[in-house]
């Protein structure tokens, strides 16, 4: 079958034929209907990201984590037709977390993932999955469940940010988060997926970027109720919880000591490549207004459960705003293009498989 | 009465004669047994605290804030001879937190802060005290209470640092801290006492500072079985829990990229005066290593009480070594020479009021 | 305007007109568009609900709290033709939960509740609130949004349920809740809205109840993927949580020793009328067992809030079962009938105002 | 060597020499100092205990769980004479809260206790153990350490209490529990050792059992500054936390409406027997009144290690008081006597191992 794949650490990406002979003990048959790309995926082509690997006993990788499919053989639980979303990393099967389920937090760093690291991913035309690993998704979801992925990711870190904020009492007189304003850094599908994940928690929220908007990224902030900030044009935020998603330094750490006491920094971007100083004063800031910052990364198989109910929840609030930030769907033979160079105006780009 | 006073933002410390015509509605008479000095202390009296200030219709401000007490008149609760200590800080009254007691998390920063900002301190011969504020602790504290207000905000941060890490399972399989390295920054009283309430919650400690230790600090060390890293010898430190209190980013941000998965660093130093950078590649490390930091000030009187609880444990697990972190106690009138300058040597200095 | 007025602890119901004059400072005027029954309005028209009572200056009580309004007159917030729902209680004003926002656990009984004791219910053509107390809910709710308020104190308990099930690992080996089953006791409203939610957080769900399912809670039951067991012929049932809507000791202490360890059952029924016994065999299986048990009442704003999504992800995933909950719409002259008697095969009977 | 041996289900109890030839890869060779007697174990003596059995491939079992034991050959972690106590419970291996270190939350059932089921306890002269199962002391307890063991399950119990009332704030507006009473139910080893435990949280402490007080009750009663009720004159008990540890409906049913709103009722004894009715008022108080009950078993190694830093801490603050609660000490012939019946006015008694 056809599928995209890439040769990690070399740069390169190519459709062709795979024949990946799979052991089916037990797996669903899945066939793979939209594919979502991320800066993860352009990181792999363009050879820059390290740690990808392919599986054991290949020499290649086939791409692609965010994944909407369709169940074609099933099992008791699995009806052909179930639309699913595969989970991306599987646990290193001997710390404590990955006993758990909980292998985003694996403490080995044993762990594989499709289409990045040690395991082949689903841009391709159909694949096995093990049950455990496959979170099922109603069918409203058809045209946006390939959001989910990413998605997961976000409802991780604002789960674990409420978790964190137990220490003291964060929310409000009225119980709501209706006083506590989110500065977001970044309007990528990231970006506007936290902010959406965090209007629908009751958060005031301004997105922010050091560019201006464009005209869909205009469309999401102003239907969701939220505001836009050009920060190349105006600095002042005083952000209750900051989320970067840009992962750089200079982004955020200015912003640091503007952050309200008790407050919260979500960091979550990892593309950045500069280095940016931290004060002795910021540092006394941050020990002085009780600040906390945590790091977040990928999700658990209950993170994506909750992320598709949420995900239903917005395409009930929000309607067509959210089919808005998938701005282009592209062919499997123009994937290769794509996953090359990001498309002008483009949130989500994803690759339809027929 | 005799008092040791500044006049911050002014330079200087001086013993003098004070009469403050407190009113006395409820109030606990206390005479001061034992007055300890830290660097907010010097950090006043050399002017360069900007935040003290004296209380409202006062051109001077009594210090002390570390305190060992004895109760002269009392009440139903309180009793002659009884040992008291007052808490720090006292709550803005407005913001939920400081309505909750929490006010070490108060939102408005309207608070007030004995012997620091807009309220007098406790280094005076008596003092008079709302009940609401005191802590009695047990009698075999007598000679050591006095180090209870910093291992209070100890006792906070630690109590936050278990609140926060509660995202996930942190324990071992034994459900102990047997498997967790904490590595201490700094050996100073805060530094000892972090290091002998990790030992005591089970952590594996590493006390670590940029020179060799003083016999005493070698002697608390060994005395608790944790070791000593010189640092500016030794830098491969891979902690699961960095404390840091120097205050300098350039003694912890270095250490940052080498805390393991899913570790914590808590933020106590403030004293620090310099810019440390840190990298992008940095941030990547600490979003998929699930790293939390987090800044800690202040205490509740729940962390005094059971900081009271916890130096008891300490004083009959450790015995003498808990008096040996008491470097020196002094006379009011050489009160002011150590106030301006460090003993050498030293780890706590404290006042005898007679 | 019209009202359904009652004179607690009277026994009667009437529709009569009435004028209110209330101040309206800063409150939003509402459209009545449906008013939900549910068994307190019956308990207090029936005259068995003693703690019922009017506002103080009124010799009568407005009705009504299960609330689906549009905005006629708003304010920044809140823009005319929005839908909302207020909540049900109002705090004492004096407690610490009360002044987080959390009436539902007040610790004075001091609160009033519209409709319910001390303050006019929402079952008349138009009512002023105070924002304080409004929530607004999406459009896609316009149908079932009266459902919310007794939803929201599903999501209190369940939300409970969760917090109190941190202090051990509850959830499965792939950190889902598919492991779990849930027996629902009742199959009335709260009962099928409990088992949705329940279904959504990922568990098995058995609706039981001591007599064969109506038609339709056999749909909704079905729809949902969960089952019915008729516990007048069936007996064992295993559960991880035991939720009991029934009010009947004698419905859920013969479950109690049959409950998982480390389960836990929630008690939100109050209409029964027995006495069953607890042997001290059963207790010692509850200790043995690490069973936990908790009544749960009423809901926070957030709880509606967080109410209100779930209800979208519901319809969304349900989409006409959710609406079948309502089994019959009456106008406002029919109401008194239903209030006095329940409607064969009701699950929700509502008023339509117009 | 010497053990006190019994041969459950059959009733009995003698002294013997018993040769265990147990494998020792890695364990410590302990000298047992100290034996405590229970209520389980006069269970087992009684041949009441229906689910005590011997060790695979005995026919007999070593009695024995609560131990203060002295190292006789250690390891690098544990020295000769180094003072310790095993954990009692040993987990199934398989289910995940065993493999956390939590087997006091074992879900399969399938673990062994020492010295109750299928694995051989402590009352003989000495014993290998496995360092994981072992927790050592400070010598500080040399005379009191054998009360840890029931004192683990206090901590456990009320590690459990504190974890599940954050569900909302139910701490005092000063941060602490000086505004919350606390009633235990009897006045044995277990209720006198919650009591203590309470007070050092800073509850105000109500000690209850239906007859007066023995002399040493009613001492360590007041040492602690509680007070004592006997339930058979005086019934007004309105807790905001109750703690049972009889085990009879019929002493707690009774309080279970009077319990405070957001109150919290701790099972902990299992040696009842007779049924109490729960009538269905009761239940609405429970479910109005948010109360939570659960039962608690057991404990972990980690309350194993901060029981030790609280005995420590009792030691402390109420010295000779701890050690009255060891009432009697005998040597090991006379032990079968008085496992077989309670020595009057006993709290504890103990065997000496020479």
């Amino acid at each position: 079958m056809k599928a995209i794949v890439v040769r990690p650490p070399q740069e390169g990406v190519e459709v062709r034929d795979v024949n990946l002979e799979e052991p089916n003990n037990g797996k669903i048959l899945i066939r793979t209907k939209l594919s979502g790309m991320c800066g993860t995926d352009r990181g792999i082509v363009s050879g820059k990201l390290t740690f990808s690997r392919p599986p054991d006993g290949y020499d290649y990788l086939v791409l692609g984590h965010e994944t909407l499919g369709e169940v074609v053989e099933g099992n008791e639980h699995f009806k052909p037709k179930d639309l699913v979303v595969p989970v991306v990393r599987r646990g290193c099967g001997t710390c404590l977390n990955c006993k758990m389920g909980r292998q985003d937090f694996c403490e080995t760093g044993n762990f594989t993932e499709i289409g990045i690291r040690g395991a082949h991913g689903t841009m391709r035309e159909e694949f096995l999955e093990d049950p455990r690993y496959l979170v099922r998704i109603p069918s409203v979801l058809r045209d946006v469940g390939v959001l989910l992925e990413p998605l997961s990711n976000v409802v991780k870190a604002l789960n674990e940010m409420e978790a964190v904020q137990r220490r003291t009492w964060w929310s409000c007189d009225d119980s709501t988060y209706s006083c506590r304003t989110a500065v977001v850094l970044g309007s990528g599908p990231i970006g506007l997926l936290f902010s959406m994940a965090l209007r629908n928690l009751g958060f005031e929220v301004i997105v922010a970027n050091k560019r201006p908007p464009s005209p869909v990224e205009m469309e999401v902030v102003n239907g969701i109720n939220a505001s836009f900030v050009n920060t190349s044009e105006h600095k002042e935020l005083k952000p209750d919880l900051l989320v970067d998603t840009s992962g750089h330094p200079s982004a955020f750490i200015p912003i640091l000591p503007k952050v309200k006491k008790n407050g919260a920094v979500i960091l979550f971007g990892t593309t950045g490549q500069e280095n940016y100083g931290l004060t002795a004063e910021d540092v006394t800031t941050l020990v002085e207004n009780n600040i906390i910052i945590f790091g977040s990364v990928n999700a658990s198989k209950l993170d994506f459960e909750m992320g598709a109910n949420l995900l239903v929840t917005l395409l009930g609030k929000y309607g067509e705003l959210v089919n808005k930030l998938i701005t282009k769907r592209v062919g499997v033979e123009e994937a290769p293009e794509v996953l090359r160079r990001k498309v002008p105006g483009e949130i989500k780009t994803v690759i339809e498989w027929k």
